[in-house]
């Protein structure tokens, strides 16, 4: 079985088995490309004959905010998320449709950051309510299919290494996630009233993210 | 053996051969990459000063179908392609051609996905036509060299961890590719008359694969 | 040792080597991502309404030949990138920067690949030559790489796996360099008299890197 | 153990580890990806009809040259980030976010790679010094999240694999990063006079990074 382990079918799994390891290099692949290409949304400024540079790279700052924070939340997506694959001793159908939707919406990430980039000082209130949404939106999107995933690790017991020390984890994981998907709705909600209040939400649910047991 | 494994190249292997593991993991890039590149086909909306974001960002809607559609469908080539390579014990070199032709088809799709995109709502029936003929063909080259990729599975035994399991699952994967090349054709056929089946069609065949006992 | 072949640094290398494992991991990387890239020189054709998009799309033929033909070429350049790393027991510092060298010309491709498309149809014959040349330049800077690559080869034969088999190989493939160093050569300097036949020289040499004993 | 080295939990491991491996996939594809997105920077020239493309393609030199510096520059960070992370036997939380925030420094390089490619010709001397500058502070978030990373590898002796060794090679690369810090605090300086020989001043200290007992 070691010569067999980077080739994602050991002889013992049945026939055309995905193996974790394979799930998890396409997933890395994914999470990569999706925080790299966020810097394509920052484009070039072209200032005229004379322009002020400096003025126009310094306003583009809510790009470099929005960049950083999208950054930081793929790549704490990416931690819980090798956290949950790594929980599994085999790949069964559920978790890799499960995977492919939320590999899906993590790709997705580039576009309303871009948007909310756009809009961050230029639009009106409005304006970047709905750029706030549409990020909310994706977040929201982000949440459940974790807590999708989360709900078939307390299913899948079947598939799991170590069954006694998962499901409770889940347990956990899920409490999380729920309260996850209540917040980036109030993060909604107050942006009809005061839009940049909810990208301070964001940013905290992504902290919590960071500081919380879970992703431990 | 066991320290060799993962530079793709076993003392016991002749010279220069490239291993499954690396073929695996150009592939898996290749793929990633792809279905991350499908965000970039969708611009950042620009609405003039008290122009309707809300309304900018749910105009784009074929956009995000597209998206979805096209990301399912090469995460659905991507757990196939993993099922098919995953049968071979080393690569030859009809194996490694033909994949970088499934894999140069694999990495056009954003090009229809975003045709399509375009011309899913503004497009007349003529231009959607075109759009999801466009898409069609390359969906034609994807099963097409999925087609001749099973065709050597039956015939390259030798390369073969299982020949006895692998030959009659080539076998049902080539009765599937056929249907499949089939329903594409008819698919495009029927655009000439009313393009949206096109895209449902479309939309059908790739849930197959996904259902299908073929990808399992 | 066993459990130390996916961290790239076995407690018997020096302190801080690079596996060939880590370098053939980077170099996939940037070989997936320069392939897939090339897609993103085809734009979507916009054209007005009732436009002949069946015909807008038919004219961008020259993207796809582009498109193709550059597929293909960095396709095999990794199968001869992973034959050259493979013989490698042992990274040194100057296999480490000559990779760094080909990858970044390998990373270039699109570019050269995007102008020739632009001007394949449109340019008039001076401009074709102007962009047959940069593609040819550029096909020069890959096999200059690749002649300085196996002539370390032949130097560093402490680094090796099997020095014996892989000294007369590489002389082999110093030949087929210069070979192909000269081929471009000529190919450029005919593209001033006739820009396509360069074109059909460049697809010429890309078909002898498939088909020669080299890339065996 | 063996079987479980390449799905990143050895069960030995506390529950939801990440192993150093995974580290090294995800930013093996940042890094591969960030320099392959240079070449994005450099847009095919359209010049009219009867227009002088060999002119076109050779004003683009600036391009070429911060695409060759910055490639380069990722790719000597490349290496001494697998460095760094090959003294780790386990992945520490402070370890995983100092390299998310190293790898957020290294994919946003296209951007200001292309701003500086954009004003190195046409931009005047005040333009020119903006550009710069960007790309100095850039270059000072790398410098500083290697600075954070080694002081991180003298605290951290538990996580490391050889003590012994590693924590004299962090002193030396502390000095390293310090000295890298205050050039580039110079280099920027320098380019409120002379904006040219910042840009030299980086290149400089690109070039010790490759020729210092530091990478080595």
């Amino acid at each position: 079985m070691t010569d067999d382990n980077t080739t994602g079918a050991p002889a013992t799994q049945p026939l055309g088995a995905v193996s974790t390891s394979r799930v998890e290099a396409f997933s890395d692949g994914v999470f990569a490309i999706a925080t790299t290409l966020l810097i394509l949304e920052i484009a070039v400024p072209h200032v005229g004959e004379k322009g002020d540079l400096f003025r126009a790279l310094f306003d583009l700052w809510p790009s470099y905010v929005s960049y950083a924070v999208s950054f930081v939340t793929i790549g704490l997506m990416w931690i819980n998320h090798h956290y949950l694959i790594g929980l599994f001793a085999r790949v069964d159908r559920p978790l890799l449709f499960l995977n492919l939707g939320l590999l899906a919406v993590i790709a997705f990430i580039p576009f309303p950051t871009g948007v909310l980039a756009e809009y961050l000082v230029d639009g009106d209130q409005q304006q970047l309510f709905a750029a706030a949404t549409l990020y909310g939106v994706t977040m929201i999107g982000v949440s459940g299919f974790f807590l999708l995933l989360w709900m078939h690790v307390r299913r899948a017991t079947g598939s799991l290494k170590n069954p006694a020390a998962a499901v409770p984890a889940a347990g956990r994981a899920i409490v999380f996630c729920l309260c996850a998907l209540a917040a980036y709705l109030i993060a909604i909600a107050v942006g009809a009233l005061a839009p940049v209040v909810s990208l301070v939400l964001f940013a905290a649910v992504a902290s919590l993210f960071a500081l919380g047991r879970y992703s431990r």
